[in-house]
């Protein structure tokens, strides 16, 4: 039986059947998504509503409230209708819009790393052809003069297949501009295969679609194929955070095949979103692109592909595949032209995947013959690699999403309005932010966070403990959801009009993410016998923001206490990795050699994981005499 | 507005719209395709029907009939609905329905053409693999631990790719049954594909199509891939039969994209009409079917792949392809496994296609060093061969497709009911035929038309004008139509209760197509300066039935007059070369090869083509010296 639901604060009323989750019914009534980060276990507390009148049933019973009562704070994910209802969504802001930026706020490509313009070499190939007109002497079939071309323009004889849809585009497009077409050619298969047949020279820029498929955060670039040069970007959350935070509690919801379909169905949503975002602003129609280059973790992998990934998480561990085939983007989902080639980056397990080999790719250690380097991407998972031309070993720990802004009350990525770094004096007198895009912040992002974790720390403001000091002033302190914080930014200072505030839970999952990744480096070291000071460089890649403070960073314990300029902070570098395969082939060959010499070391099977893991629990750390140089 | 419509005999009522045409207000309201062989324009005569009541509009002008008054006779494809009308639809028999041989009534394929078992080679191959299970010392993905067992079966570690779909069926099936497995593989491109996954050992035979895809018939066999055998065989009309009869007017049909898309939708319902056929009979799902091979006439394949077809008719005569790539069948639309491969015999030009070629593998004088051949594949159109292992030259004529049982009144296909062979007396006292199937007969099939006319001009029934003679009995003599014939079965002895009748402009039409075809082979022979003397073997393809009468082709001047041991028999032969593509890899180079070297000549731009046509256009010519032996 259906009953009429309302949800504030949109006022938003529906007919909902009995039993339905109350999470869903928002989903339906109201169109607004509840996280569920925990996959609806109820653990993760992020899908908070009020029941402001009516009732609700929860395992079996069933709580009422009086219209103007006080509120019963439920959870969504356990709730279920059971008859009429007016609930508040009190949980986290709504979602950010994607971000995307154009022009010279885009992050370049580091000098160097690019191919020169006469070797960019994407998978698929535009050709401007003119193919001669039939006439009595020349009457081959058209599929016939277009390969006699296509030879003499790629300088091979190697045979050449065309797709049926170019087929059936040919005989007019050959007739159209006097045999001028514009031809899409695929050359890493035999036969090479002719995708697309277009009269006329195309004018339009050739463009490559490049992404980072985050756990969090999915990333892509446009990118001008003649050049390599980014043309736009854009990034938003990855919408399956609604059903976990993490790769595990993905995995979980992703038991059956129904599921699998839903997880991929939530992150093409995203991707294309992003995709169809880049190239509207570019004004390039999605079918004139017939290059995709994708980067991301095992388990996103696999659920992009509506691939099983039980295995992933059960002993022995084994993904269906670490290095999938090139993909038509038909088979894959992607809006972009159906018969684009779309390319992987290769993985190495279950849980260093392409993104890893891909940030790899782009840092200068994996070409040094003698010194030993490491590379940590903070990520939702954290993954520590070390080694260099030789020898390359990586490790994987499950570090948690708070620098992506996930998980963290304040927390968001690093988009306009997030405060990227922070000052303040003890007495929190004079506190300086600065903010994305300029302007009212309304969140902190992962380089904000590190900073201001850095801050409070050094100022006296919390403990080694992460508690908010005794000496803390008292007008700073907000109570929150009954746990303690420190006010950031008043509620009049800010872009949504609410005081931004971290709270104790927060800096706790902030201590365990750089805990976690600390222990990981800590551990990796040692299983090869060597100490942070042999080490000679270190690449930290993340979605921090645009610039992380390294010495805050070491100060709270996450990252070694060596000197700080052998450290580089490299950004995205799985997107910019998934660039320089989308423009290279001698990247793509080398991506493949470099993924199968990788080692994978298991730490979570090491029993010394945990201890290092506990021991670093507090700022710095439990042992002091690691961090020299702080304090 | 619309106007109710009746049609008879079915009795079936509609509304219709004004201004539709007849014809398709038969489609419509009862579901009666009427054959409209000329495209609708009106010349065939084939959708003729009554108006027995109501009105009708041709060309503006209004037509009425008066309740009990004559009913006029009009075209379907001509007249418009303008108001209430009761039709009684007369044009020929009703479509027949398929046919479908298992077992031991379908015609073998010769022996020595067929590979040795062990050579047997389909593109798609089908691998019985046990796959290791994951542990932790082989935690390798579940595609890594599949390459490796298929590169140690087909002894090769070329590089293989993973369909998509395979993909995602792989963890569950390896899982399943202990790591057995059937798996598809695709061998012909580089890298290698998985097509599928399944758990166990399938038990089910490997099975494979065969298709000649003709203008008037279309026809499959069912191949067991482990042998090569035959299983089943189906025919039927090709489903554009009713927008025009020969591969002109259906090009001039396909003149704009909805048009091309209806012609494909046609023969593709035709195609998968007997592909379903074959199947169910073999209790084999359709997509367990992998293995396709396709051979027809340029301009059926180009129908049958939704290519623009109008190049092929204008000069320089150029098709859009020869020789297309092996494709998917989910891009061709054939109801197998959508990733099957679709194979396609090469054709040589605009009007020699891979029917030909695919023919002309069968025999042996592409193996013959010293004599000549002669090759004739008499179809909708006829071509010609000539030629051996060092030479071939081939040219086309449209004959039309009198011989496939299309545009004779009595005509029909090769199947149940059909008269194949006739004998009579001068006086038709005692006139004998024999049955396919036995039983009753419905019309005369190819066979059975060239025995008739042989044996009518034979016992001076017919004059060497094709005009019935003066000393024709009285009671054999029916006036149909306005035009004379011969009856050959009396209504009470045949299966549907009417007379069997062969008129004068069925006569007319069977020494057009006999003279078309001995006309090109006289012209063929002049170009290269041999007469039918210097000939060592004619080989005979063609949809007649399962037999031909050799003397009585002779006697009508259809084939030259040499000794009749000379001549051989193929039946459909297109279909034979597609069966022995699909199994065999080595044909299917030997195919391709040969396309490459058959010379094309165009007889139609040949003047002299007009006087050798005219001059056959007797029984048996015009020049009687060229017949010896007759009479």
């Amino acid at each position: 039986m259906p009953h009429t639901i309302t949800f504030l604060p949109s006022n938003k009323t529906g007919l909902v059947a009995s039993g339905i989750r109350i999470s869903d019914a928002a989903t339906t009534i109201d169109e607004f998504d509840l996280h569920l980060e925990c996959g609806g276990k109820g653990t993760c507390q992020k899908c908070l509503v009020e029941l402001v009148a009516g009732c609700v049933e929860i395992n079996d019973r069933i709580f009422t409230v009086a219209k103007g009562a006080k509120p019963l704070r439920i959870l969504s994910c356990q709730g279920r209708v059971c008859g009429e209802g007016v609930f508040s969504i009190v949980a986290g802001r709504a979602h950010e819009a994607a971000t995307m930026s154009l022009g010279k706020d885009i992050a370049a490509i580091p000098p160097g790393l690019l191919p020169a313009a006469q070797d960019i070499s994407p998978i698929v190939t535009t050709l401007r052809l003119c193919v001669d007109q039939p006439g009595a002497e020349s009457n081959f079939p058209d599929s016939q003069r277009l390969e006699t071309q296509v030879w003499s323009v790629v300088k091979s004889d190697a045979p050449v297949s065309i797709e049926p849809s170019a087929l059936r585009s040919l005989p007019n497009a050959l007739r159209a501009d006097n045999g001028r077409i514009t031809v899409r050619l695929r050359k890493d298969a035999e036969p090479m295969t002719v995708l697309s047949v277009d009269a006329g020279d195309k004018e339009s820029p050739d463009v490559g679609i490049a992404c980072d498929i985050g756990t969090t955060t999915v990333s892509v670039h446009c990118v001008d194929l003649s050049t390599g040069k980014v043309l736009a970007t854009s990034s938003d959350y990855n919408g399956q955070i609604r059903r976990g935070a993490d790769v595990i509690s993905r995995i979980d919801y992703a038991k059956n095949d129904q599921r699998i379909g839903e997880m991929r169905t939530l992150v093409l949503a995203t991707m294309n979103g992003l995709i169809t975002t880049v190239l509207d602003n570019m004004h390039i129609p999605a079918d004139e692109v017939f290059n995709v280059a994708l980067a991301g973790n095992t388990t996103m992998i696999h659920l992009l592909l509506g691939l099983p990934s039980q295995a992933i998480r059960e002993s022995p561990y084994v993904p269906v595949v670490n290095a999938p085939p090139v993909m038509r983007a038909w088979d894959v989902g992607l809006n972009v032209h159906p018969l684009a080639a779309v390319s992987f980056a290769p993985g190495v397990g279950s849980y260093v995947g392409g993104d890893i080999t891909s940030g790899l790719l782009t840092t200068p250690m994996i070409h040094d013959k003698h010194a030993m380097s490491l590379f940590m991407d903070i990520g939702t998972n954290g993954e520590i690699a070390i080694g260099n031309a030789e020898f390359l070993m990586a490790a994987a720990c499950s570090a948690g999403p708070a620098f992506e802004g996930s998980g963290i009350k304040c927390g968001m990525r690093a988009a306009l309005g997030a405060i990227e770094s922070f000052e303040t004096d003890a007495q929190m007198n004079d506190v300086r932010y600065s903010v994305i895009g300029g302007g009212k912040p309304k969140g902190v992002c992962g380089s904000g966070l590190i900073s201001l974790l850095g801050e409070l720390y050094t100022k006296g403001l919390i403990d080694r403990a992460g508690k908010i000091s005794a000496s803390a002033p008292a007008r700073s302190i907000a109570k929150i959801d009954g746990t303690t914080g420190l006010v950031l930014a008043q509620a009049a200072d800010t872009l949504d009009g609410a005081a931004i505030v971290i709270t104790e839970p927060d800096i706790d999952n902030l201590i365990r993410t750089k805990g976690a990744i600390y222990a990981a480096c800590d551990l990796m070291l040692a299983n090869i016998g060597l100490s942070v000071r042999d080490i000679s460089h270190v690449y930290i890649a993340g979605g921090f923001g645009r610039f992380i403070d390294i010495d805050k960073a070491v100060r709270i314990g996450m990252l070694p206490d060596i000197p700080r300029d052998k450290f580089t902070y490299l950004g995205n570098s799985s997107l910019t990795g998934a660039t320089l395969c989308l423009v290279s082939k001698a990247r793509r060959k080398q991506l493949a050699a470099l993924a199968k010499r990788v080692t994978y070391i298991d730490l979570s099977s090491d029993h010394r994981y945990m201890d290092a893991y506990v021991a670093a629990l507090f700022l710095p750390h439990t042992d002091a005499s690691r961090f020299p140089s702080v304090k």
